[in-house]
């Protein structure tokens, strides 16, 4: 009975890990995510597993405090950092040139690592009460693809050369070609895409599950989140970017997390609401700049636009008379 | 009477936000400043205009403090924003190829997250009290100069294919057989444009006349300004740069605004007066140095190298004997 | 007798100031390994001489709180600020085409902005209790890299062309038909270059000789530096980088250092010293990371993966129930 319980719990706080990417501690909200995560690639969702498993785990090996750990607050970052690190060497597993066991230890060490980095960033905020967010992920697989895939005997094709990265370049921005080609199913598939690329992941059906586990935690979050994805898009096309870009969703991954970050984070009130709007439309222009940025770097920009435009909201939210912040230990436990 | 009052208060504001960018509260000031624009540029004036009322405006929306509001805190990074979005888009404007909402709406939208940032880098800088500076206008000009100009349907020029630009690429430094060309004219152009390109205008005389602006409100920063000029021009020369970037004022407007930072925020004496020509010439060195960096990243330089000096300069101050940093809300209001 | 004293006083706290670079603060331990600096290079000796007795006169001169600088902690940016400016233009020293005085200038510029920097980041860190590292140091070099050394008329070859900078760029790592060259050789040469590579020179006895300053102070130091070398270069072989870069210590210097804080700042115990370690492969991992993002931008890698990495050590020590943080007050003086 004892043990039974203790699995259920431990089963609970891993999901709720996942759930808490889109800042959702809820464990169904976690599992009909991670289901999504497995729809959209067998690896993908193995990785979220391990990520999360190992993050949680290396928390309870350092003692870090209880509450935390439970809201699955040491495990949103090993998720992204499991699947980024299995992801820009999948096409390797697939040929076989590559002993498996060293990218497993590779997630193992990246996932481990995000727990020391989560508590590092979460001190340093400490002074302003700000939440890390998913800037431990973003560090983590930076080093990843800064290190192994650039120096290491890994001939895998690589985040650089996904798909994806191409994409975003800035210069596919001039094609003015393909102004036309803005579809219905350019915004069907857009916004679907756009949930499931927080998760690095190029499935719509993904992202509407993604959508789902939020509206189930949380109604207000489920409809800032598909506003957000609307206005991203809406955004991206007045400022004139591909329509294939947009389709993936790599305008609105990062707009949708800062819309969930300031309905969690600052009290929720018709002026609150269009700060998050007005956040979105920043993010948007700021995943740009950052794309541009990095792309020189050989970086890809990963969740860094979110992160740091939602900083840079709540730090604003704080000082002013109009918006009312919410404190993390309140907000996300 | 009541509304007269209003308006001489609201137009007193907004003067003070433009005389803020060289550190003076004094609505004359910013008159004398704001005339130097409009003779450098009248694209430049207005975009000014529009930059301080629509960054103030929004600060008075958000509830922002009101002694901050009334000494124009919230509006000299306004200024700044303004005057670069238009200006980088200045070419587009003449020759009619797009839309000109398209641009003062980037300036309005541009203006009004440079509240945002400032409220949010001045909570972030709290625990240090220290002044957030122009750093808010530097990351929003980068943010539109990374996406806008990089990836719309703006078939500008912009700032990378500026003039300033060009000329400040490190490689340049080499053009070794340019030494002998520094005359008189280097000296007194170079002082004059130097003060002109903290507003980024190519103007000797607006320089001069924002020089006037700053003397009309303190004799010390006036003083010191010129020093700066002078020094940084001297600096320039013995690390061999070309005359023409010199003439230019691009190694001198960073320094200039270093020094009237540091005679502002810290107590004036000999050793503080020292301190402040040591972080001039520290800022030419900086300057260069940041110019290399985000050369390869292809951003402009802004102010941001007067930026860091001065937060070293000002954090060194607080922690030594020698010196006494003033706290901004006495220095500044 | 007094000024016997006083010369004394003042020697030991410069010795103390050359330890303090690899956290010794014990003058005998500068002493040797100025011995080595000297053995390794008479102009390196020279350099880290005036370098440590500028940043600390600069001190005196500003007031700096006396234990702070007695304990040599405003000597050790000094000495690397030394080292690293007179080394990339050593060239031109011996080619005499360059006045000595102007690089011996730049040394005592840079050495006294260090004291500043110094000051500033630790004023910067104290919300934290951190300490400020060798950051003072990189961000210096950085700056004389960035500026003088691309834009004046100084002809050197440069840090850039340093046979180290470009061993370390990220492409080398895939000439794969040199793995098979790892060898006895690259190990113990390896591991005493890891040490002088510190200070950066490129010579294995004046590394062993570092150790030996360390061993004097420390035991537990200088065990956990020696197996932070071993494991630095298991990492690096596993990663499968050249045996070169291996040999000339490149992969080790920064994870030395960090596993030398770790056993400072934290409290020593089998977990922290498990900690320490995993921390050392990290910092490979991050210095490989680092390494590409800066060869980017044309600038060298210094000990910036060593800080960071150490901070987000250190404030996860700070944040975790199982190890202990030691304040700098306590640890280094």
């Amino acid at each position: 009975m004892q043990s039974l319980k203790m699995i259920i719990n431990a089963v609970s706080v891993l999901l709720r890990g996942v759930g808490q990417v889109v800042f959702q501690n809820n464990p169904i909200s976690g599992l009909v995510i991670l289901t999504g995560l497995f729809f959209a690639s067998l690896t993908a969702g193995a990785a979220a597993l391990v990520g999360v498993i190992v993050s949680t785990l290396t928390a309870v090996l350092l003692k870090v405090d209880k509450d935390l750990i439970g809201a699955g607050l040491l495990g949103f970052n090993g998720v992204l950092v499991g699947i980024a690190i299995s992801l820009y060497s999948s096409h390797n597993v697939t040929l076989g040139d590559l002993p498996v066991w060293k990218i497993w230890s590779l997630v193992v060490m990246g996932s481990a690592f995000s727990t020391v980095v989560m508590m590092a960033l979460s001190r340093f905020l400490s002074p302003w009460n700000m939440p890390a967010l998913t800037m431990p992920f973003v560090l983590c697989a930076w080093i990843f693809v800064g290190s192994v895939e650039h120096t290491v005997k890994l001939e895998t094709p690589g985040a650089l050369e996904s798909y994806a990265y191409q994409l975003f370049q800035p210069e596919i921005g001039h094609r003015i070609e393909e102004y036309r080609q803005y579809a219905l199913e350019t915004w069907y598939i857009g916004i679907g895409k756009g949930f499931s690329e927080i998760f690095l992941q190029d499935s719509a059906i993904a992202g509407y599950l993604i959508l789902l586990g939020i509206l189930i935690n949380s109604r207000i979050s489920a409809i800032m989140g598909f506003l957000a994805a609307l206005l991203s898009i809406t955004a991206a096309m007045l400022f004139g970017v591909t329509e294939e870009s947009i389709r993936l969703g790599l305008h609105s991954y990062n707009p949708i997390l800062t819309a969930l970050a300031v309905v969690l984070f600052v009290r929720f009130t018709i002026s609150s609401g269009l700060y998050a709007l007005f956040g979105v439309v920043v993010t948007v222009w700021v995943s740009l700049a950052v794309g541009l940025a990095l792309y020189h770097l050989e970086f890809p920009v990963y969740t860094f636009p979110f992160v740091i435009v939602t900083w840079a909201l709540l730090l604003g939210a704080m000082s002013v008379g109009r918006l009312r912040y919410i404190l993390p230990a309140e907000a996300l436990t």
